[in-house]
């Protein structure tokens, strides 16, 4: 597997292992290089931004210009993760999969984001197994509770 | 002015004197009770993510569900901050300007928020000023270094 893809893999089962919702992102600069890497802390920190996404952007602190830069994610951004990527300009998505949730997809699309989707079936059986453990914990963090 | 209003600008007067970007926002209940307020904390915290509506819904903490929650911003939100009211469904946005960044009006629009702009001096008069004697940050906060 993507080595990348591995690592986002790696940060949603710590974020599992403390307790939390098992997301997991890592942002990468133009030239490959780990800027910041983290998973979702909204149970952790009792913080309802903190989605893996934006964790992996706190970690990469300012970052100044994000052009050529990719993220990838376990699942399809959600709006507030989309809007970062928008915002921020950050040119590729990559992401585990987009069965669970559907995310942003065509909102980056339109805005000239490129996003692909791996398609894993690992990514869909950690956050399909939690969600069903934890219904409640997945629909605060989609703003559906 | 608007009670709310009033607070949302002495949260960005706030973080001007911290010499931070001078944007304050401002969470309110469906009831009209200050959840939480918070500005612009970019250089203080060395963090891009937090946005002045991101300081004031991480300041709210865990909410559950935002229907109802109106937000007060000194400035349009960005996509950034656009994508965490559309994704946690907060009902309604109430800024003070959108002259100096037209941020995602249409988008929280075509996703239901209801969008109302108060268009003030004091809030363009704050910010263009700021903006004028430190363009590199501003770049920088919108993602346009």
């Amino acid at each position: 597997m993507d080595q990348f893809m591995r690592m986002a893999i790696d940060e949603a089962r710590e974020g599992l292992a403390e307790g939390g919702i098992p997301i997991g992102a890592v942002l990468l600069s133009p030239a490959g290089q780990v800027l910041g890497r983290g998973h979702n802390q909204r149970v952790q920190q009792q913080d309802p931004i903190i989605h893996a996404e934006i964790d992996a952007l706190r970690k990469a602190g300012r970052v100044g210009n994000y052009r050529g830069c990719t993220i990838y994610s376990t699942l399809m951004p959600c709006y507030l993760c989309s809007g970062a990527i928008v915002q921020f300009g950050i040119s590729k998505v990559i992401v585990g999969e987009e069965e669970t949730f559907a995310g942003g997809r065509e909102f980056m699309e339109s805005h000239g984001v490129q996003v692909e989707n791996l398609d894993l079936a690992e990514c869909k059986e950690l956050l399909q197994t939690f969600i069903q453990q934890n219904p409640d914990l997945w629909a605060e963090d989609i703003g559906e509770l």
